[in-house]
């Protein structure tokens, strides 16, 4: 990778961010090594072993991270080096070199074993899921970086954290720093969204150090080419750019195709018109040549690009609404039934496909959006932008999307791209990114709990387990944020002593009902019954034995 | 009022929280006079009038605030001065003087009117609500310097704040203030949950100070009387408890009459047993007595007590789920199906009442709790905690229930009580009181906004056609906190000149989405059609005519 001089990731690393936490690795079949991140608890509960996202450590970020997947990839024998760039592979003669392909095959590749084994599923599911179109495996040949993830409704709800400079602001460094940070606390993958200057360096600085698939919006690049001026975009220009990023790596692609001609004007009714970037750019670039847009007319060439890296489709929503009053919109489902029709597309090409959803939605409409979006695009996996459920909270908009993030993940959502507290203000900085991740995961980790993932419901009876048994420091270190939670709670209580008492801060020592409830539990114990035969016995007696013994 | 030596309050009043707001009052019939707070706009836009908490402002918390119903109340002729007292009334020979009570009998009191005029309904549809159970007016005859509201599902969903010292810390002064900042920041009524010293004083401090229904759990100072041995509480305590809170302006009580013997055991399966503390004080009483609870076996005469003030009851949900593993279990909805019993009971002597719920509940379990509410306690209003929809995130637990808040808000609930970033760790402080308040403040609109309130539409949509038409300073101003989202925003535009740019700090300078939709429509406009008239003609010769336009 180039030699740009990076500053070192800062100190809030894996250690300072999980004090009592390690990583693990589980061993799978054909050589995958599953990182984990295992959870020391106390009292002689067994450790809880959680999805980890941070990757390797105490990587030099000017090296990058070590290439787990290039075996993998080489052994398949479908690619071989590619002419325009020293270290890019392609497939060879066209031929498809998609995870999608693998699974229509039958193989179950190794990263659909890494897979089976961070969701706790058999790969011939995962494999039959990709095979289905329902979920989807961003994995660009030229990123072997990457720990392979899954997108589909029948894994855990995912989340994306945005990320990249812009004009004001921001450098390299920062991005790859935020990056990593993102990723520390959870994000599942990245979006690069630069547009300003070094947007090839920005972006590989990111790939070289990311653990999670990259997305990126190739026409952000394409516009920066062209000085900025979209009428001036051309076909030519943008295949350009794909073939760049694909090169570089870069694990999906969201592209406006479904921002046709005809969808244009009904924006005008709108109260906020089009505000997706790409979607204006496109709208713009329409208007001023009269025509579809190249991504619509040139759109089965962008698909064999793509199938030649192993690219993923995010099929834009360009239209998406930009506020309460625009949300379900003929322009928005207009553009949603293109996304419907080439998904199925991209399919017939052997290329992976999800779909963006919106934006600004408020509850009772959400539901529309899902059923909309599994029926017209065939069940392909949903990435939707929270939406918030209100417009009235700038500087809090990281809630007022986890809301309808977590609403929709429960209605079968795949990924969730995370709203910051910076969302319609600024750009975020290290602790919005933070304050973003964490919403997310918490909006992804209710929608797992809601559709009943198992693994999800043991992490809450760990955590509520070791509150009721006053395992302060469990509590703390099984929170998705522990240093905070125990900054928290020392700021009322911070004797150490406090952290294995008997009663919180919230109660005092003689108030604590979790106490009282122990003691419930341990008079019906000291009288030989388990709770279960003192409802049979009756409680009578047994109350009346207990208050004769103190 | 007790001369105690209060703190001024702080200086972030009503004028630095709301720069650009000002205080209205909208008058009404028979003198009501009701305040709003109006937020100027630019560019020519009419001000926007929303409803406000903050109460009278420049009031020395050693005075209180002017007592704006003693008119109302004294002008209905059906109280005299209370025995006990110097200050208080109480309802002459056992009439009642409560709000159903006068609703039944078809009027409208002035608190009806005030109220009808802060929600933008028709005063008869308030006293309707009313009659029917289906809302409250919780405003004791002891408490004349409430402005009164409403809580029902029929109207804007509102929030509460805890407040209230413990065994472990803060004062007097800390509490009063705290209750000012989260009436500023938008609760709509404020629960004293004080169990430490100084309840007496410190709940009186309060009330005087208290523009909103004031909550306690009465319980709690009954226990500081018997020295925190629940055994010891005798119904005479607890009586006397009652009427000493009633004299001194209490609005609701919350009281855990549901609690039954038969219940508890039910407790000693789940993962995290009983952990509201009124309910596990009354199960200790109950199996250390082995009789029903003296709340249950009293509840006729609570209920006379109450008639006499108009308290409103707030039956409490002893038996809440505390964590995600025992949602909506046995214990739970069997103690509900008291709280039904119980609401018809209170009903018939004439006293107002709510239901409280939890608590922990994953997002597939939110709307069964408000279905059999509404079936059990025949509409009467419901009143949740949250609830929180994962127990992984302590220290983010605004959040986690911010989203079930939302959802069961929109389902029908008609009070959401704020959880702050501190629940589960400790007492929270100035700032975690407004985080809480504005989360909530979040998932009510968000709720009013599922449910089609217009005044709750009104405001996203004036937001939303600011940050459309590039008014910054209108689009921080109708947030609901201004000073933050201007302080993100000069965070990565500091310039003045950038608050009137036509792009944003997210975008830069040529690529704003907003911007190049503007200039579509104006390219529209300046060829004479209107965006629907674009629709019909179709676009095709108009798109080419702006070509060529440039």
């Amino acid at each position: 990778m180039a030699s740009t001089p990076y500053t070192p990731l800062a100190a809030a690393d894996f250690d300072s961010a999980y004090p009592r936490s390690r990583k693990i690795f589980v061993d799978g079949p054909r050589g995958v090594r599953v990182p984990m991140r295992e959870i020391a608890l106390e009292g002689g509960e067994p450790p809880l072993a959680v999805y980890d996202t941070s990757g390797p450590r105490g990587v030099d970020p000017a090296v990058g991270l070590p290439p787990l997947r290039r075996a993998w990839i080489e052994e398949r024998g479908d690619t071989a080096p590619a002419a325009s760039r020293r270290t890019a592979r392609r497939a060879l003669d066209g031929r498809p070199v998609t995870q999608l392909h693998y699974a229509r095959r039958g193989e179950v590749t190794p990263e659909m074993e890494f897979i089976a084994i961070r969701e706790g599923l058999p790969a011939t599911f995962v494999r039959d899921e990709v095979a289905r179109g329902r979920a989807i495996i961003p994995a660009n040949i030229n990123h072997p970086e990457l720990e392979p993830m899954i997108i589909g409704r029948h894994f855990l709800v995912k989340i994306n954290a945005n990320i990249g400079n812009s004009a004001v602001g921001s450098s390299i460094a920062e991005e790859v720093d935020k990056l990593r940070w993102a990723t520390l606390w959870g994000a599942d993958t990245v979006m690069d969204l630069s547009t300003g200057k070094d947007i090839h360096a920005t972006r590989e600085g990111i790939l070289r150090n990311a653990p999670v698939p990259i997305g990126t919006v190739p026409m952000y690049q394409a516009l920066e080419k062209v000085g900025g001026r979209p009428e001036e975009l051309t076909w030519e220009i943008y295949r350009d750019t794909l073939v760049e990023q694909a090169e570089q790596g870069v694990d999906y692609f969201t592209v406006h195709a479904g921002v046709l001609l005809r969808y244009i004007p009904l924006t005008a009714r709108r109260l906020t018109g089009i505000v997706s970037r790409g979607g204006s750019i496109i709208a713009k670039w329409c208007l001023a040549h009269h025509q579809e847009s190249f991504l619509y007319t040139h759109f089965e060439e962008i698909c064999e690009i793509m199938r030649a890296y192993d690219v993923s489709f995010s099929l834009g929503d360009g239209l998406r609404p930009g506020s309460i009053a625009d949300a379900n919109d003929e322009a928005q489902f207009g553009e949603l039934q293109t996304q419907g029709e080439l998904t199925r597309i991209a399919w017939s090409h052997d290329v992976q496909v999800m779909n963006e959803g919106p934006g600004h939605v408020p509850m009772h409409l959400i539901r529309e959006n899902m059923e909309k979006q599994l029926d017209w695009c065939s069940e392909a996996p949903f990435y939707t932008l929270g939406p918030l459920t209100t417009d009235i909270a700038p500087g809090y908009d990281h809630i007022t999307s986890a809301i309808g993030a977590a609403m929709i993940g429960w209605y079968g959502t795949a990924m969730l791209c995370y709203v910051t507290p910076k969302e319609h203000l600024g750009l975020p900085n290290r602790e919005d990114v933070k304050q973003g991740v964490i919403a997310y995961k918490i909006a992804a980790h209710a929608a797992d709990l809601a559709k009943g993932h198992p693994r999800a419901q043991a992490w809450d009876d760990a955590l509520s387990q070791a509150r009721f048994e006053f395992r302060r420091e469990d509590q703390f270190n099984l929170s998705l944020d522990p240093v905070t939670a125990r900054a928290y709670h020392d700021a009322t209580l911070p004797a150490d002593g406090a952290k294995v008492a008997h009663f919180c801060s919230m109660c005092g020592p003689k108030f604590c009902s979790m106490e009282i409830t122990q003691q419930i539990r341990e008079a019906a114990a000291r009288q030989g019954v388990s709770a279960d035969e003192a409802i049979e016995i009756g409680l009578a007696e047994k109350a009346a034995e207990y208050r004769r013994q103190g």
